[in-house]
């Protein structure tokens, strides 16, 4: 077999093989093809696609490539969450206590934040003494007896990907869906988990911009799930304007801990209500989605869900007095008020251009080399559909960047919110539910 | 600039800027941007495809990615010949002395036979004595003195193309026609010529296997020439049977001197007159393309080709007693006859077939380290439109491979040729002649 003919058997629109696809990945590991013939393949494959067979074995033998978690001796239906990236995205943070408190088992690798995304990894790391590098026995004891934990992967797993991931995002082929699902599923699969639920997001703030592509991606990563033998589905949540009222990372867990307390926002608590459900339900933790609601309401009214996420951080080490008393998290030295300079509803309030100021208030990382600043983001008062009078407040910047540095960063803010006079109705968080 | 936001612009289907296309070529060439940039690049430009504008400019950094030859202390106008290949084309062995002998001045770098398609070079080194490592000074004398000289090309020409190429005969992108034309055009550019008549071939045995693909290329290699100053024509030839009746090194000089003296097969005579024609007119060596058949036809009929023929092999070194006495050639032990089971028209003759089987009886190279047996070939005694009778001789094998290795290549000569009842015409050589 030569790699060239793999290339342009792709390249001409044709299916490849399994062995064929085994040939190429396990080649590429080893080092045996080298960069050159895997980035061209890279392009065939964004121009021709995949069939979901193509992208089954693709997903298995990056899987694959290196080590794979064995979650078998942890208790229960383990459950993982992933999400597409957006802006404000802290679910995970409130999704994973919630689900626990009914009884699920999630045991979390979580990423870093770049560019205008946030990380949930950089969140935790907000909250004072807190470790997301938890492994083996370790690991297992916190799964086993509080339900929970986010941790940082571990660096053996899917080798493939990394390698793959690098390559693509210097050689123009990021983009490509069935290269996305794969790099998404390689590494949900190699985590151990029982079940997947993924939240694809879409919108201005999202990898996928409209429905269309969403729908695909999402469609596929559940196909692949269920073909490689775990119970996947996934919602299609907006991501046209950030989620949530807060962006920057103590900013969302201070958000993250009102919501356990049943006080976060209303977009916020539908997504964790309608993801967490769905997830209790694959953990057969509930009969069915009204059932897996229901439990969820009753694990924040109790307050089990916010005691779950208090042991958690615990667990990893975190402070919990700042849990316990968020007022106590740094604020930035300098908060900016932003006010509306007309009258009328917020018709669009883009995730994008929010996720990048906020980055540039210090919140978030231009290059992986960057440090950020926790406290630095941006609270939103108004979001899509609000009312807002002349004057009264949009949203507060908090960094601690010169007046130099941030003055560009309100102009910036200011276009974001797009202001009209005709009535604009809020935007449905969920957007499809996808359950094969 | 950034190599990953241009691979993304055409990956994209957008044009790149002159300075796009020079940031590529300058920096791959000193090895700045790297081997999967490019590849990603090219198979980016294999799907989506480059104006002319973006072909020449990309031409024109390939061809000053090296050394340039400066031909102008040569006497007159020089003009090159380009075939884009075939099996059995001895045209250049018969076209430079024939326009030599009209006045016109070719000084043409030529190249080696692979797999299925022959090379000038190899066919002139079956004549004992010959040399095609003729610089400097010498190629100039000769060229001064005599009017043609065939010879290797230098090592400093164009290494952008060594490169590419290299690239991506293993990435699975040699197929682009904008990448086939630039690499074609940099060469003929970098050799320093001042009009170029190409040979665009088209058919089963040549690297365009339609008339659309072979129009396409030609239409931009002739529009980039003239773009990039210098006079270009182009015909297009037939090459779905093989051309003339000899495919083999030394069979293949024998039949351009039997050209040289009037006596070749009739499709190769009317190429040479046709390509021939048009160089003269481009080398203002004739009026127009009647003019320069009329002289050509004297060139033949006085001897005054032949004899230019005689003076360029005398002069890189090559023992012209083979020339004047072609019985001298060294015949191969077996000469195996091919005769017809069927009496009919020959239908087709399938060039790629033969150009295969030739290279099998040890006439040709598999990889560039074979060594080929100049006596090896076939003698072709039926082409297409040729009416033939049981049990008459279709061709003759030559080879020197014993009889366990070359049985199978009878077959394999048997099924090139399709004989049926009904009257089949020949095919004519010129299928098209591109001016501008």
């Amino acid at each position: 077999m030569r790699m060239v003919d793999l290339i342009i058997k792709k390249r001409d629109g044709h299916e490849l093989s399994d062995e064929e696809i085994t040939f190429w990945i396990d080649g590429y590991v080893k080092g045996e093809i080298p960069d050159y013939q895997s980035s061209a393949m890279q392009m065939a494959i964004l121009f021709r696609g995949m069939n979901n067979r193509e992208i089954a074995t693709l997903t298995d033998r990056m899987e694959h490539s290196g080590e794979v978690l064995d979650l078998s001796h942890l208790k229960g239906v383990k459950v993982d969450k992933h999400s597409t990236g957006g802006v404000g995205d802290k679910t995970s943070l409130v999704l994973g206590p919630m689900v626990a408190a009914c009884g699920a088992t999630l045991a979390k690798m979580s990423g870093r934040g770049l560019g205008h995304t946030g990380g949930t990894l950089d969140k935790l790391e907000s909250i004072p003494g807190v470790t997301i590098a938890i492994e083996g026995d370790r690991f297992a004891k916190q799964v086993n007896s509080i339900g929970c934990a986010i941790v940082g992967q571990t660096g053996s797993l899917v080798p493939a990907d990394k390698k793959m991931y690098a390559l693509r995002d210097v050689t123009g082929t990021v983009e490509s869906i069935p290269l996305i699902a794969a790099s998404v599923m390689s590494k949900k699969l190699a985590s151990g988990s029982d079940a997947i639920l993924l939240d694809v997001t879409v919108g201005e703030g999202a990898f996928m911009k409209n429905m269309d592509d969403a729908r695909t991606l999402a469609h596929i990563m559940v196909d692949i799930g269920n073909r490689l033998g775990r119970n996947t589905k996934a919602v299609l949540s907006d991501m046209s304007e950030p989620l949530g009222l807060a962006v920057g990372n103590a900013l969302e867990v201070k958000e993250a801990i009102a919501a356990l307390h049943g006080k976060g926002p209303e977009d916020l608590m539908e997504l964790c209500y309608t993801a967490g459900s769905i997830m209790l339900v694959q953990a057969n933790c509930a009969k069915d989605l009204e059932d897996g609601r229901k439990k969820l309401h009753e694990a924040i009214e109790s307050g089990a869900a916010f005691e779950k996420f208090v042991k958690m951080i615990e667990a990893q080490g975190g402070d919990i007095s700042y849990i316990l008393h968020p007022e106590k998290f740094v604020v930035a030295k300098n908060l900016i008020e932003i006010r509306s300079e007309q009258e009328g509803y917020v018709k669009s309030l883009d995730a994008l251009d929010i996720g990048i100021a906020s980055m540039q208030l210090g919140g978030g990382r231009e290059t992986l080399e960057d440090v950020i600043d926790m406290s630095a983001g941006i609270m939103l008062n108004k979001k899509i559909g609000d009312y807002v009078k002349k004057g009264e407040l949009l949203c507060t910047l908090h960094t601690n960047k010169s007046e130099k540095e941030y003055a560009p960063i309100i102009e910036d803010v200011k276009k974001a919110y797009v202001i009209v006079k005709e009535k604009v109705e809020a935007r449905p968080v969920i957007r499809e539910i996808i359950e094969k």
